[in-house]
């Protein structure tokens, strides 16, 4: 029972406005510190200073999480949100020491919850994440056309520049490269061309191939988009439209079924 | 009395169409003389002439804003367009020595003028910038990516590459370029990919990450502009429908009624 | 009246088919024997006889514009696709000699004949300009924008990098391709910024500025060509519909009418 | 009889469901197996492995297509997806030696066996090849511009930089650089101005007819699938509306017509 009035207050807590506008400060400020971490000379005359506030503000993080999950228990982790706000404090707090260290640089990722706590990036963030599913079928294809190609430029010119296509990942690489339109030519395509005479007929059609999957790709999602919009208001309208129609329909039958009624009674009185 | 009969006439006077088109006029000669002055040969030659001429125009813009000012007062200050006109004028009154040498380049703002002056032009604007409160939410989501970016590779890559990424700024810059696609692979991935092989992790998610959230503002501002110009044409339509489809079924009403009273009429005659 | 006849019938035979036809297919051939002198090997073997199959081509050109200016008139030069046949055969029979020896080389634009020929390629070119007084006022801006940049790159950068902003002209031309976005940070910005450390405050601006007012000039493209397109079939269907409804309603009246006149009927009966 | 009744089982066996799945993990099987024979450590140590695995599945995908043609007969060969399959399997059957040992690397066109195989990538090629045939007339356009301007540039500074400009094709092939806007400024343009300086009057009007041109492919491209997904979506709603309406004036008619059988039944009642 106890436990039980404790949570809810916790919960209640939690989801109170100033709580949630407190640790969006709290964000703020520690993105600021984090970026005056990248200053040299700002480390060297307030770095204990910066470095103390830092761990204090990561405490408070982890605390506002082990408070929400004690609120939520499981449902804390069934919510993509939290379980990202989870990761980024979570990156903060492994040992970045060694080959890790790679993990002290991400630890910056902590400002990205400012995508789950204010909430019109919030709906930003869901409407882009929101398109993805419906691009699926062309991606598999552009994978495909990517690996198809990757091996072949592998296989033909590997040996001969091995740094750019000296390995199926080295091959994917340039070919994202290539699609980018980054130097595909004066920087690698002419040089290829220089040993392989014929190497414009692989790199002028991936070019076309790749570039005019992409586009379909883009026009898929304006589609999408602009359908969404479009759609709910058109709806709205239509019921709106539908709806007064009905009623004056209603109307005129109603109008029609009195007419033969006193139709109805006038023959009464003929028939008299 | 007599002052404010005066302001009443300089009101009209600077509402007067042979006025603005006279302005007009004058910023398109100075459009020109500006230009001349890049050219070496031309100031050699006449550049009494045209400093003079600068120096007249200049003072003609200037009586010319004193004019709208004293007959608008503080209503000139409200208006975004006339505290355009007077920034751009203001630039070319500042002594531009020393530091300040770069305001002499600036005095061709002046002919930007034309924005607000040419009625068409100033539409053209004025849609641009209402195009841009939409995008606020997008565009907050790009800045914290490129951020969160920024920070990650000042961490990384900024003491081996100091020019590129030794600041929070220069990397700030770098990561523009790379959005751009402007050699971000030839002239910066690469390169840091040598000293840290993993970097392609960076430099690729960034590019799909970056060039994704611009595409879909992008996708943003093509569907409010084209669902602004739909809705109003469809708007009036609708509008247009509904007018006739009333107008048509009050007839029926009326038909109905009359048929009605008729037979109330008949049932009379019957009872009698 | 002998001349009338003459020009009725020459009127007559460049209208048929086959001498379009005809035509259309000597362009063709003339396309491919001026493909044909680009290929030194070719020149040296067959360049005779290429070179008096183009003469002989290039004086049935000559002979069918005289017989077409018979036939019209000045009706001939009223039309912009004539005009522009006539052009791009007189600029062959211009003299090609000493700083007009371009003009040989611009002998190709004959093949743009091709456009104004074919029905298929002649709607896209029409279409293709029809977009373009729509942007009118865009341009105007974008020029507006490019010369100020223009005057201001000029000033500022001119002496240091005569080669890129020496003049108007050269600032122009860098400035186009900074905003094609090629080479603009590598290329140019950088190796500015190397003398003018702020450089960036000038060049990014002018690309965010420049590519927003062009992505603005391509969205106005779309949404005029969706806006024709949709407009036209939309107003057929909305005909259609208008159309179907008034006879619906025209029918029910007839009834209604007819049901007073029945009950005029009936209180007659009664009233005797 | 006896071969009609195999190639009917045959028929039935190649159209089963567990039939075109094993196909399809077998090709994915094949694909990481094509990808194993890039690396050369892999080759190696298993090179006998992946080679003899690479040959039996061959082998079965020779033995599907042998049953699928026995299954079909001539059919076969007028279902163009078909047509695909064995033009990528047959690419593998080819000896490839000597100048044909690019045919080696192109075996890994069976991998996009996948998209005949898996529906809707199916879907998604058909869509992107069905967008297609709509350009034909822009893509005419395009192609005539392109050769204009290549015929134009290899006369004009072909025998200066042989290896941008020395054939049509090597014209050809620079323009699509330059239209991709690759190094064209500092690549390709700035080196040509330095002995033709007049040479940007031919790079920028190329660059602004092409993009422009291109621009408005791409739009035809939008416009059209925008135009499919709405109107079918569309044409239901008007069915739909349609239907509706009719029920309703049925009922309406149904009405007014028994209001005038009744009055006919007045009228006879009033006569007697």
């Amino acid at each position: 029972m106890e436990a039980q009035k404790l949570q809810q207050k916790v919960q209640h807590l939690v989801e109170k406005n100033w709580f949630s506008h407190s640790i969006l400060v709290l964000i703020l400020i520690n993105a600021v510190l984090l970026g005056m971490e990248t200053s040299a000379t700002l480390m060297q005359n307030f770095g204990a200073v910066i470095l103390l506030a830092d761990k204090i503000l990561l405490s408070v993080f982890v605390l506002e999480l082990l408070l929400r999950i004690f609120a939520y228990r499981l449902h804390f982790f069934k919510d993509p949100w939290s379980l990202f706000d989870f990761a980024v404090v979570a990156i903060a707090l492994m040992p970045a020491t060694g080959q890790f260290s790679v993990l002290r640089a991400l630890r910056v990722l902590r400002v990205l919850r400012l995508l789950s706590i204010v909430p019109s990036m919030r709906r930003v963030v869901s409407a882009l994440l929101g398109s993805l599913p419906g691009l699926g079928s062309i991606a598999m294809v552009l994978v495909l056309i990517y690996y198809v190609f990757a091996v072949i430029a592998t296989k033909l010119f590997g040996s001969a520049f091995p740094e750019w296509f000296g390995s199926l990942g080295a091959s994917f690489y340039t070919l994202f490269q290539v699609m980018t339109l980054e130097s595909w030519s004066m920087g690698i395509s002419r040089p290829v061309m220089e040993q392989y005479p014929y190497a414009w007929a692989f790199f002028v059609p991936f070019i076309l191939i790749a570039t005019f999957t992409m586009l379909n790709l883009f026009i898929a999602i304006i589609v999408n988009t602009m359908q969404t919009f479009t759609d709910q208001e058109h709806a709205a309208e239509r019921a709106e439209d539908k709806k007064a129609e009905q009623a004056e329909q209603q109307l005129l039958h109603q109008q029609l079924t009195q007419i033969r009624q006193e139709l109805q009674e006038l023959k009464q009185l003929l028939k008299q």
